[in-house]
């Protein structure tokens, strides 16, 4: 099947099957990671505890984790998490929020490492940096400034292609060109507004929206989908805001009338395959 | 006095009082919770800690404990603060967000169950995990999926009784009909918009939205305004919303325009007694 | 350079440098701290594990640390991250939400005596009870209700100069009528929107702003800046909203287009010093 029918594909049965995604993502932006879900036809469900992990991930089609803030019960419990996800054969996605920051937060990256997520996404420097911490390279440790990127996304393909050998998944690295890609191929995606860095959170609802796709689709399709309908939602509720929080509304608004033909139009125009 | 005048007096003096209510909830929707309780005219206070549970408690006119997300804390703070509800006499409702999932949350459930609450809100699944939990019933689990209800109200009927008869309160099933009962009438509320469940928190801000109230007039009647309100608000929403995110948006400010005569004038199609 | 100066450049200066501020917030308004600050030109991260606090506080130009909601977590990490803002020189933001509830909440007061803020953000009950707490006047306990100051701002005074003397820094008490002042200067702020009042987060997030401004300016003209923009913008966003949902939105929409030139127009109506 082609890609573009599988995004067509993926939309839909996002909107016929509302997955459930289990959740295990930071404070700032969890309202806005579940409201994004469910706007693309997923239901959320979101814990803290280790006792969950089990039960959380039985009654879940997919299982996204982000480690945008951390508390001790983490330590425990985002590993597990994560492991449940791997044991019952669901898919995961991996956020890896301002990786390199604190000792908390990499010690819980690089005991991710085993539990090989089925996409991982993040900006370039976070992508480069799990990248260092699993060892994969030794060189670049990437330059991360809080939950903000300074490293482009071309620097990051060399540290997304190894991190995709390890995993066997799919990296997608979001920034103004977001890359997706696998072992095997490398897609480019232009678009997108530029005001999408003006709200908080652009970065994990698209995660926690790839887990929704990655909940009726194969992991490439669903990293495809979600940065597609980020793209265009984002383009569309630009030139249908006032300002920046007008602009989250309208991009909720968007995603929740997400249709696959429109996608699909939209990406014959900034997909690059190659 | 009548129903009718009751609800229209406590939707009056929630906006006169502005009662403050304390409340012990999750992570995902507590900040729609606090704007919800602010627009039909309550203050909003919310603590996690064992110690906050007396002077919060103290200070405050009703306590909302909501067991959405929880974290090691919660096994000692939420049957705490319940217990000062009971205790200094404070009317508390709570809401048993995915009752049945994970051994935390059931062993928090079953040490609510002393501290009678004033109202339990949950949808079908919850209201019947709950009477369950609390051996009020031995046959019927409840299938929790998640935060979302895969048994109908109706089925929730025997359960919610048993718990309304245990507690010698309120109980609130939401969905498509809203059934609110005590041990001695039942009450349904049919209407309302589909886009609720668009959104997250719609049944969290509502048990937020019942402890307002509570705060000012007796358990039935503020379970009966709170649903009212919220069928009311999520119609008026929806006709002035194109997509999840202006939905939000439009039923926050319906809540916050919310008059009594409104109400009462919408009650009369959509309230029904038995 | 005169304070309207030192405004005008501190709004074009945070646009310019997109100051990062780590925040150590609570989880009721993280999300609308997090988009008020970006809507001014800042950037955000925010944690909560101790082992954070230098690494975020060595890439943020500023902290700003509210204990709206408190974790055992915090007894720790909160002291911490204003230990690391005072070594590394950088300006921290104080917010004490609801001083003087719960022994928790004012055990980590007291600890944060020593690591002087920059500016003290706070209602005028919040106000008189850390100074209080601080032992910097034995008299007045303050009526903290929950969130809500039960003082005048008028009443906070002498606790806020006696604050200001103790810091060094600059103290912003938030009412009808904002007063922010040091030990030699005070300044009155009038107008802004009672709707500001509806919504949850006001406060804190303008402590979150004014340590978005604490990033490029001086403490003073932070507070300035930050406190004008929100009689600005909340004034501005009341005229276009139909309630408090829609008015969220268009006051995040007001901050994310402030110019300097508007807020001085504006400042010159209200701004009185003395």
């Amino acid at each position: 099947m082609s890609h573009f029918a599988a995004i067509t594909k993926a939309v839909a049965d996002a909107r016929a099957a509302n997955p459930l995604v289990g959740s295990w993502t930071n404070f700032v932006t969890i309202n806005l990671v579940a409201n994004t879900q469910l706007a693309v036809g997923g239901r959320a469900a979101m814990c803290f505890m280790p006792d969950e992990a089990i039960p959380l991930t039985s009654i879940s089609k997919a299982t996204y984790i982000n480690i945008g803030t951390l508390e001790p019960v983490a330590l425990e419990a985002l590993p597990q998490a994560a492991e449940a996800a791997v044991h019952l054969q669901k898919p995961w996605v991996f956020d890896p929020v301002a990786a390199g920051l604190g000792d908390t937060r990499n010690a819980i990256i690089k005991a991710l490492k085993k539990s090989k997520p089925s996409v991982i996404r993040g900006n370039a420097s976070e992508i480069i940096a799990v990248s260092h911490l699993w060892e994969l390279q030794s060189a670049n440790k990437g330059n991360v400034d809080g939950v903000d990127a300074t490293d482009s996304v071309e620097d990051a393909l060399f540290s997304a292609r190894e991190l995709a050998k390890w995993t066997g998944g799919v990296v997608a690295v979001s920034g103004e060109t977001d890359v997706v890609l696998d072992a095997r191929q490398t897609f480019r995606i232009s678009g997108g507004s530029a005001m999408l860095k003006t709200i908080t959170g652009a970065g994990c609802s698209l995660g926690g929206v790839i887990a929704v796709y990655a909940g009726v689709t194969d992991p490439l399709t669903a990293a495809l989908t979600g940065s597609l309908a980020y793209k265009w939602a984002s383009e569309e509720a630009e030139s249908s805001s006032t300002g920046s929080g007008s602009f989250q509304v309208a991009f909720i608004d968007r995603l929740s009338l997400l249709s696959g033909d429109a996608l699909i139009a939209y990406a014959r125009g900034v997909l690059k395959a190659n």
